[in-house]
């Protein structure tokens, strides 16, 4: 990767976004990040995020965003049951959130052109996802034309640029390249509906996890 | 207008979205409003969202954001000083917010598929309107591609649909047709720098207001 000025990272504390935020300390000079506390049931991940963004030094912000602007998710609401051992027979589980990724992304975008921040990136990747429409490359190649076209700074032929490495990547490829950058994986946190502070290890983001770390022959420590 | 279901409106409290609230409401079986308090200068016009969503029995919603997320704006930083008099010799004056359509139309975006709201009104205008990127018809149109990408209900081809009703009017137009539907006047707010409560009379907003209820040969009472 060509050396970035500045970057912003969306870093959820997810394997990801973690390996995102390395990706992006190892090209750039000036790195920060953000976190959205959403009163997602999986509010532990906030605290892998600072403590990540603590390890590499880096600027962190966690966006608190009023309760009910995201309804009818299993991830916002302890009524919803979280689907476990991917019993979900619907193309779009319930742990879809609404507008979620648009909304992370547009914070993102004001963040960035208030700070002249050049790139964002976010850790979204096609093959090993849940079927989230806000996760593919063709709705981030839509919102990096929105961008430019509504903002001062793509007016200005300086549009803030949405990188995203991991959109081709496996989990099983995430994981090889996150322990070649030495991503702590204890610091990082991937499960919907933890049991306390630890992973369910039924749900579909701890089975994905879990795979992943099995095809690529590393322990998850 | 054919009857629509169900409406939400960016509601400023300015002429033109209040404007846009009226005609929601003439066309909606259910209408709901939301409005951001961003630390703006002119945070006056919250109690005119309130007021007149008050007057129209409709459920609104005020989402508070954590300040710092807009920088570089006359309208969010006091040491910024508000142009005068048509002053600003940028194409973008310093009244552009960074991205802040694109979050108000992401928080609509979210808010609207979490309750199954069909519509998304917005009063951007594109002929008396201060060179913001983000007021253009070319962006709403990318922003509704976008989430037609990006959304759950957009892959299931109940995409939220984003209405400007006022893109191609002038603010005498606005005035005319705001005044049709009885929309009160001192229950909206303009000015990007009052005084008190009260509004400046010299900058942007203000005069474009003033040339237009000139124009449309009624007074702003």
């Amino acid at each position: 990767m060509k050396e970035l000025n500045s970057s912003l990272v969306l870093l959820s504390g997810g394997l990801d976004s973690a390996t995102c935020l390395y990706l992006a300390k190892k090209n750039s000079k000036k790195v920060f990040a953000i976190s959205f506390d959403y009163s997602q049931r999986h509010k532990v991940e906030l605290k892998k995020a600072k403590l990540l963004s603590k390890k590499l030094n880096i600027e962190h912000k966690i966006i608190k965003l009023q309760t009910g602007i995201f309804q009818n998710s299993s991830l916002t609401d302890k009524k919803i049951k979280v689907p476990k051992n991917f019993s979900s027979k619907e193309k779009i589980p319930n742990t879809y959130v609404p507008g979620r990724n648009i909304l992370f992304l547009s914070f993102a975008t004001s963040f960035a052109e208030s700070k002249h921040i050049e790139n964002i990136f976010i850790g979204v990747n096609v093959l090993d996802y849940s079927g989230y429409p806000d996760c593919r490359p063709e709705f981030i190649q839509s919102f990096q034309d929105m961008i430019s076209i509504g903002t001062k700074s793509g007016e200005e032929k300086k549009t803030i640029l949405i990188k995203t490495p991991l959109v081709d990547f496996s989990k099983k490829e995430i994981i090889l390249l996150a322990k070649k950058l030495n991503v702590p994986f204890s610091l990082t946190h991937s499960c919907y509906d933890p049991i306390g502070n630890k992973p369910c290890n039924v749900c579909d983001s701890c089975l994905l996890r879990k795979k992943g770390f099995d095809e690529a022959g590393i322990l998850d420590e």
